[in-house]
């Protein structure tokens, strides 16, 4: 049975290629149950594999031809092979992290194949403090960020001692399929009709037109949602398909205090980290510009809607513009620009209809519609210069079959002219920043890491915590 | 400096995409120096990552744009990475061979982006019998198969105290480069000018025109030395980007008592091996056709051509057409006819001018030239089954700084309409064979393995040797 692909979904097909892969992806890391044997991270593998039953969303594949006339489609694979999808690495010695994010950087950099469903679970074992790793690839595609991480989320408990937790890709256990919200068709968006460069190279990606010309005006500062003035950076550029990654976390305590001496969201002290350290990282590369850095912080559109999506594997989120105050020397005013600038965005999008909410999270996450527009020549200022995203994850811990997950990382999806992704999530009390960028446009993309830390102690020395 | 990359090379490169990559590999397994440390797989990761200076081979990438008027050309790669190059992996726990081919088939899958030089080499740790392994993979546009083997060879030393050697790519210690041999132009080849559905669409992927009609005179069975007919099998069929690689040796000696007892070469028996091993395996699936199957058999042009051409990385090979006499249940009746199609290709072959053979080697390993071709609809009958190649390699046992080569194994390139090849090559009195698919369209590969071996016995036992 053949199923249609939405047009968010399919536009993240259209625009993939090997320089610009369209995958989430997850790195997780897991403590061994007490009394594991030395087999531990194999039979993980295997009780991972050797499922009875793969839910839908695991076994479809797109597929076009010309009895679909040409139209991309979901279609189920009937040859599908657990063991390409899940699989078994390791880690040569000394088995550090950073040989951990070295791998998880390369598999993060290659495409999957159509002719397959659109996903990958590696389990990594080799890491010297006894973890387990596992590394999960999904095609944007079927999920977005928050979906894949739900995913996960949704075989893990609480107690340590419960056995019989499927894999996140196991049928059996999965709860019962909702019928997926109603969309807004994107052709009743109310729309100008406006012919550009930019609306002619986002049709020739096979984008509806209707939504095309949104895009454009969006892009064009004519929101008010989106009206910064973003600077040229050493990030706005074409991007190759090799990747770095690099990933570390923090006590959400220490955002918390700084938040609350300083009268801003631990969200606000997330970007603050996240300007101090960009900042630090252009200045050291005698790279930073005069105006400050936009960042496209996605948000979700509300609660309901978005769990409603997730379920789905669907995609839901908006965006707000956010002026980064790279501009200024002090991290605590850096902090208020932040702040401010969130308040008014979320201002301006709780004002606007959920049609508009609508175009603007297509806008807001659909890094595979605006990257046509952004090679378009004669393009003179990029609208974003990177995307900052923060996922909420569970607060408590919570186990595998007994196995402990320790943290989780993610890894999103850079495009051309947007070589640099941050995305946050928080986990058992801890804020993981998980940063992937590709490895030639961003070079020595671990340097962050330092400033983010350095920001963090700067920011709790200035609110005085 | 850019340099117009040529026809061959050229072809490889448009025609390969995510399920075609393009590429030829080789394993190749290291037993640890005497007194080596547990540290040694990363020391000799290290030692061929730091390099003093990369050889020019190493450092070109294609490049096409508008200033080189739509040419592909090889431009330098100005921001060389050597990290992106030269890898270090390990494999899962047990660390047994099943696991190393498992990984080594995974890394062929993944297609070499062109935004950078055309290789990788990863170091592998984590055997379990302590090897070290050393997985390489090269475009095809850079080096045929046996110029990939000759590369690490010529780092190789028969002094087991030796030390100093370089890596292959290491440019300070490589021989001074020689003029290219000057190749016939391809346009004055005499060729009859037939159009045909072929012949547009190889011109459609770029090739020149009167090397079409040439291929296409080819593929028509109009030339003697590929004057046979392949039946329809399983392995031409379209394919997908996965592989799966298999790998074994045997002592030559084996295979030599057999030919001097039946007055055959050890080629011969190779190819014996394969035609019993391949009959066993698709009479196990129910899939043997009545017809014999037909391999193309890959032949030096001569000695001295073919090391010139080496030294350059350029590709020098003609073919030979082979009758594999798989609907014969005799396994010395396979032998004696494979042995007579032998005979009877390189005697066409011998009668031919040096321009037809060029016509010819380009025939013999231009996969991406061929594989538009068997995608036109209404292509009855593919021109052969697979491809079997036999490269020699060296007689004595070789090491690189103390560390003995113990068996190499080559990883050839599927294509569509081929999903398998075997290329087997020579090494201290073993030969080698790697057999990789397409991990769809090829089911369990490995069997094929049980099979050669049960073949090699069986040919002893009708030999009486």
């Amino acid at each position: 049975m053949a199923s249609l692909i939405d047009p968010t979904a399919a536009g993240f097909l259209l625009a993939e290629n090997r320089s610009m892969p369209m995958h989430v992806g997850g790195l997780h890391l897991f403590e061994r149950p007490e009394g594991a044997g030395r087999g531990y991270a194999r039979e993980m593998y295997e009780s991972m594999r050797d499922v009875s039953e793969v839910a839908p969303l695991f076994l479809k594949r797109p597929h076009r031809s010309l009895t679909t006339a040409g139209q991309l489609v979901w279609v189920e694979d009937d040859e599908f092979d657990i063991e390409h999808h899940v699989r078994h690495a390791a880690l040569p010695k000394p088995g550090r992290i950073r040989e951990l994010l070295e791998l998880s950087g390369r598999m993060h950099a290659t495409r999957l194949g159509w002719e397959r469903p659109l996903w990958e679970a590696t389990i990594i074992e080799g890491l010297r403090d006894n973890r387990v790793g596992l590394y999960t690839k999904t095609h944007h595609a079927l999920v977005d960020g928050v979906s894949a991480m739900r995913l996960l989320q949704s075989v893990l408990t609480t107690d340590p001692t419960r056995t019989g937790m499927p894999a996140p890709w196991d049928a059996a256990t999965r709860r019962a399929p909702r019928p997926p919200a109603e969309p807004v068709p994107l052709s009743e968006l109310p729309v100008r009709t406006v012919r550009s460069a930019l609306g002619i190279a986002a049709e020739a990606a096979g984008m509806p037109s209707a939504f095309t010309r949104t895009m454009t005006r969006s892009v064009r500062n004519e929101t008010s949602a989106v009206s910064l003035r973003a600077p040229r950076t050493m990030f706005n550029q074409r991007i190759t398909g090799s990747r770095r990654f690099a990933a570390q976390d923090w006590p959400i305590e220490r955002l918390r205090a700084i938040g609350k001496a300083t009268g801003t969201t631990i969200n606000d002290v997330v970007l603050a980290m996240c300007s101090g350290a960009v900042r630090a990282y252009l200045i050291e590369l005698d790279a930073l510009p005069d105006a400050p850095l936009v960042a496209m912080v996605p948000v979700g559109l509300n609660a309901k809607d978005s769990h409603l999506a997730s379920t789905e594997g669907g995609n839901a989120v908006g965006s707000v513009m956010c002026q980064l105050g790279t501009d200024l020397a002090d991290p605590v005013d850096r902090l208020i620009t932040i702040h401010a600038s969130m308040s008014d965005g979320k201002q301006a999008l709780s004002t606007m209809t959920p049609t508009q909410i609508l175009a603007m999270s297509a806008l807001g996450q659909a890094p595979a519609i605006l990257a046509p527009m952004l090679r378009v020549e004669g393009f003179v200022r990029p609208p974003y210069n990177l995307v900052i995203s923060n996922v909420p994850g569970p607060r408590s811990a919570h186990y595998w079959n007994g196995a402990r997950l320790t943290g989780t990382y993610p890894l999103s999806i850079p495009i051309h002219g947007m070589a640099l992704n941050i995305t946050c999530t928080s986990y058992d009390g801890r804020l993981s920043f998980g940063l992937i960028g590709c490895r030639r446009t961003v070079p020595r993309l671990q340097r962050l890491l330092t400033h983010l830390d350095d920001e963090l102690s700067a920011l709790e020395l200035a609110a005085g915590v």
